[in-house]
Parts: C-alpha cells; sequence; structure tokens
C-alpha cells in the first residue's frame, strides 16, 4: 500500500523530468490514484503545451470519478494559454487534492484551491513542499521580483583559485564536472559573462554535450563599452542568440556592425560601478528571459553579490591548491572592511563528480 | 551471530577511543572472541602503558585458549617500553588472529606476523586495513618519513578568502567550526605558525573545550629573525610549551631573553625563500612531535605547499561570500604559470560542523 507521500514523490519525479524545458512555466506533475491504483499520471512538457493535470485526465477517463490528485503545484485558476486547471479538477469528479504548494503566481495565489474547496472537494496543501519549492524555485522567484533567477556558478581550486596569476585557468576542474555545467547550461535561458572574459578567452558559450542535442542558453556580455570583438565566438550568432548589455552612449558605428551580425544590444543605465544590473535583469526578464548562469569574471560575479542579486551558488571545488600570490580568486570587486558584511549563505548540496565537488548554497532569506 | 567484521569494527573503535593520547606510539585495540562471545577487549592508552593485547589477554585469561584475537595492528615483535606481544599471542592458547593492518615500524614490519604463523596460529591480514591504515595515518608517516604528519588546516569563505584587505577576520567560521579546531589541538603534538600570525594576532595558540581539560599542542613560530615580541603570548610558557624555529645567525641577545622565559630556539638553516621547513620538520620530529597541525598564515601555507610537505588538508569553509579584490587567500608564495603545477589532492570526507563544511583531502600519492 502506497502512502500519499510515495504518489507525490511520483508527481514530482515526473515533473523534474522536465526541467529546464518548460521555461518560462514552472515544472509540474500530477498522478491520479484510485483505490490504490494509479489511474492517470501527466507532467507540463513545454510552455503552450497542455498542463500536467490535462495529461492525467485524459489518461484516468471515467476512472477519476472519486479519485485523488496529486499534484505538485496548485492548479490554476486563470485563463492564460490554457483554459484554469481548476474547473477542469472540479469537472472531473475527483474528491480529494493534495497539493505539494501554492502558486506564487499571482494571479492565482491560493485562489486554485478556493475554487476546488467552494466545490466541496477535500484539499490538502504542503506535502513535500520543500521539495516541490525548490524544483520551480526559477518560477518562484520570477513571480515574485519580476527578474530572473541567478545562478552564480564557479570553478575553483580548494584554495579558493580560479586562474593562475597569468589567468591559465585549463583545467581546474575535471572533464567530469565540465559536462556538469554543459548540462546546466542547457537547463538555463541565459549564460551571463562579462566582456573581459570574451576578450581574454573568447569562449563559445554554447552547450555541448556528447551524444545528444543540448539547448543552447542566450548568451549575455554585459560591456558597457562594446567592446566585444566583431570576430569574437559570442559575435557569431547561427549557433546560438547574444545580448550585449552596454551603456547607453556607446558607438553606433559598433552598434550596428553588432547588429548586422544578428546580435542584440539592449542598453541600460550606469551607476558609478558600471551597468546596472538591477535593470539589466529586469530587462532581461522583459525580454523572457526567466534564469541567468553567471559565469564570471570575478568583477562581473561581485557587481550581482554588491548588488544582492544572487538566488543560488554553484561552486565546483576541485581537489587541488594552487597557491600563488597573485592568483586569481573568484569574487573580486570593491573591498569590505568587516566579515560580518559578507554575503551569508547557507549550503543546500554536496556532491561528488568525478574528483570535484559540487556545492549549492542559497543565500539566507532568500524566499524558496 | 556477529562476524569477523564486526569485531574488528570493535577493535578500531576501542583504538580510536585513544587518539591524540598515544603519540608516538600508534592507536590499536584488540578484542578477543571465543564461540561467539567477546571474553577480552583491550586499548592501548597512552605511550609507556600496556599495548592493546596485553589489557585483552589480561580479561580473557584462560578464555583466550582456542580463540580469535582481533587487533588493529600487527602485533609487535621488538622490546621496545614493553615486552613483544606476538610473544604474548603465542603463548596464550588462541588459535586464530586476525589483523587489520602491518606494522609499518622497520623493527616489525610482518615480523610480528611470521612469528605467529611459525608458532602454528592461523594469521589473517588486511580486515578494514583502510580505516585501520586511516586511523593510523600519523603513525605510518612517521615510521616511512622520519617526520611529523603535517595537517594543513584553514577557514575561508566559499570564495576562497581568509580576511577582509585590511586582516579583519573574526569570524569566517562558527563557533561550532571553531570548537572542532580546539579538538584537533588537543589530538596534535603540535601547531605551526609563522611570526606573521604572531605579529598581527596575538594568538595563544591553546586548547579551549568547554567542560573538560584540553592537552594543549606546543606552539612551534617559524620567526627567521626572531621577531617574536617577549611580551607575546606565545612568548608565555606557563600555559603551554614554545619551540621558535629561527635562523642561524641571530641575536644572541634575543635568544637568552626568550629562552629565560621558557622558550625553545630551534636553529635551522635558510633557503632562498626563507627557513628550510625540510629541516625544520626532521628537527621536531627528533624533538619527539610527531604531527603539526599548521595554520597559516598564507606564506607559511605556501611554503609547506612547494616544499611538498603537506600530508592531510582541512578545509572549513563557511557559507559565505567576501569578495573583495585585495581580501586575503589562505595561500600566497610564489606563482606559477599552469595549472597543472597545482598540489593535486583527493578529496576524502566532507562533514556539515554547524553551518559550516568540514572537508579533508590527501595528495594523491600520499602513503596511508
Amino acid at each position: 500500500m502506497k502512502s500519499d507521500r510515495d504518489y507525490m514523490q511520483l508527481a514530482l519525479d515526473l515533473a523534474a523530468s522536465a526541467k529546464g524545458n518548460t521555461n518560462p512555466n514552472p515544472c509540474v506533475g500530477a498522478v491520479i490514484v484510485k483505490d490504490g491504483v494509479i489511474v492517470g499520471t501527466g507532467l507540463h512538457r513545454k510552455a503552450g503545451e497542455p498542463h500536467a493535470e490535462v495529461h492525467a485526465f485524459q489518461m484516468a477517463g471515467d476512472h477519476a470519478e472519486g479519485a485523488t490528485l496529486y499534484v505538485t503545484l496548485e492548479p490554476c485558476s486563470h485563463y492564460g494559454k490554457t483554459p484554469p486547471c481548476a474547473n477542469l479538477v472540479k469537472e472531473s469528479g475527483v474528491s480529494r487534492v493534495v497539493v505539494a504548494t501554492t502558486d506564487p503566481n499571482p494571479s492565482v495565489a491560493g485562489r486554485g484551491i478556493n475554487l476546488l474547496k467552494e466545490a466541496g472537494i477535500e484539499v490538502e496543501v504542503g506535502l513535500l513542499e520543500g521539495e516541490a519549492r525548490k524544483l520551480n524555485e526559477r518560477f518562484i522567484h520570477n513571480m515574485l521580483s519580476n527578474k530572473p533567477f541567478v545562478i552564480s556558478k564557479f570553478a575553483m581550486t580548494m584554495d579558493g583559485k580560479i586562474a593562475a596569476h597569468n589567468g591559465h585557468s585549463k583545467w581546474i576542474t575535471s572533464e567530469e564536472a565540465r559536462l556538469h555545467v554543459h548540462k546546466l547550461r542547457h537547463e538555463v535561458d541565459g549564460i551571463l559573462v562579462g566582456v573581459g572574459t570574451v576578450l581574454a578567452d573568447n569562449p563559445s558559450l554554447t552547450t555541448r554535450l556528447p551524444h545528444r542535442e543540448g539547448k543552447n542558453p542566450i548568451r549575455i556580455i554585459l560591456d558597457s563599452e562594446l567592446k566585444t570583438p566583431l570576430n569574437s565566438n559570442v559575435a557569431n550568432t547561427v549557433e546560438a542568440q547574444t545580448i550585449i548589455v552596454s551603456g547607453k552612449d556607446v558607438d553606433a558605428n559598433k552598434v550596428r556592425q553588432l547588429t548586422e551580425k544578428g546580435v542584440q544590444i539592449l542598453t541600460v543605465s550606469k551607476t558609478e560601478k558600471g551597468l546596472n544590473v538591477n535593470e539589466t535583469l529586469s530587462e532581461l526578464y522583459k525580454l523572457g528571459i526567466t534564469d541567468v548562469l553567471v559565469e564570471g569574471g570575478a568583477e562581473i560575479n561581485a557587481s550581482f553579490l554588491r548588488a544582492g542579486l544572487i538566488n543560488k551558488v554553484l561552486l565546483f571545488m576541485a581537489p587541488k591548491i594552487l597557491g600563488g600570490m597573485h592568483s586569481k580568486t573568484p569574487f573580486g570587486g570593491m573591498d569590505i572592511d568587516h566579515i560580518d558584511e559578507a554575503l551569508q549563505l547557507e549550503f543546500d548540496t554536496v556532491e561528488q563528480i568525478g574528483p570535484d565537488l559540487c556545492i549549492t548554497a542559497y543565500p539566507i532569506g532568500e524566499t524558496r
């Protein structure tokens, strides 16, 4: 005999299987159980396609009558690209609905649950809620902030170095860890670096996965003075899209040349420390970018740090000690005088990937 | 019915309970089992006291006849402070001996096992050997190198910083992590820092544990020019011993003043990069110091790194990001050009201590 928890876990696993494909929508999974038998399953595969509940009810058919629906996110109550699922649930004849977490979307936010309760359906909310919220941390952040979810990712040695004094950094981490980063790229909408990284390494910033197609994130280059070379890999937009974020007072000729190559130029205001990263994120969100992997360098990382815009930290740590008085470290920028002024996080997971550790952490107080 | 493995695990647990108290000897535990019943247990508590086997046989008495002895280290075959245990085992009447690992001590090294086999006792070697060797990693290193086992310990933020630009570092890690460091101090013979740390922080380097007496390690200060202030905490030898390691050409008057305060001065040769750390370790071993916790600063850490003298790394990582272009990092020193020249290690354990992570790693190829 399986428990509510088992069925919800299955719904969460179904939801998670589409991670990275549903943006800007959340990942949602649904399971319908009648008399201890699973009669319907479904998941939201992609924005614009049916919601998880629709697939599950289609499969269940008449078996939904008197059954229990397990769903990882509150059924929607509004007309979006598809009709409201709450209505579908009401009409299905299920007698009980177990919801992992409410929908943070201001146009839902408990309304879906109320609709069901008013229809006399027994509703329980909060089963495996932590896991459900973590699965959709990106979506929840989007709904509450109207900004992309920012993942600060860096790779360093055990002594906190990302490169030797001369910039040599090939490779800090193992092939396994680098492959892991390519999987992450596949899951995010955008990947962001500073023009310094473009000038130093001329990276492609594309997703390279063996034996399968990877989705390329949009490449976002913070480049206040439009120094990105026309012949750089990121200016070649055949493989992947590129957005260069610059100040408003840049050379019109360079703008034209980059635009002709297919690069999109986004202009934002400047602060004394460079481009306004807060405004940059708001503008990127308006362009439909719901999450961004920030891959450095040290000054870009520091500008997100000081602006309080980091939502998650992903540290790949190699079992190496480099030393060197002038070796590079992952976060530079403005110096502060007291340790108390550091960004406070909490560790979430530690995973060994090949010889390296992948350590995740969230800023304390980050809404999850 | 318990297995050989269960009894050996118990012997290892008994051995480990004395960790830090047996120096320069190894930790050893013994369990004697007859007809599925434990008839004798023992452990080596302290150098000069009886070996584990002695206690176990004393408890077992006549029950040892025909029994099995589980012992974490090969019984000794030489006359040291106590008579050889191999003789005792032979005379006890046990019919079978299970040994976790052979003794690396060149005056034993398999001879104990041969003695038992020649007496017609069934001997098996290698059960839980990895764990047994790790428990005595310090002892094994001592036997093979005639140097103390060097543990490089540092505390840093997630972005590899040990202090702000101005040296402010109170506190990177939590109270729980700092308490853990005091437990470590209790377990080692020596704690080593550079004179820079003494001048900057005036640390006591003593073991402070709540609700119990902690053993103070010998404080070792690398101070080539004898700059340690006479009124510094480490020059006060009432609470703990201090050895200052200096060059040979130092001010005789300062030597006299420090000596009068009870400080021991150890002079070693210099290399172009400062004191000869290799020679320092050999001399410290001659003084009976079998393990040393190296606690920085960055230049001292780097001198052990570049000399290839680190045997274990202990990283306390706080869930904080400090940033800052001029923040301090744990290893400084000579810059190298390529990542491949970094010290290669392998991660061993990751433990959460309070909010922090304690990560251990061993250099690849380190004999364990």
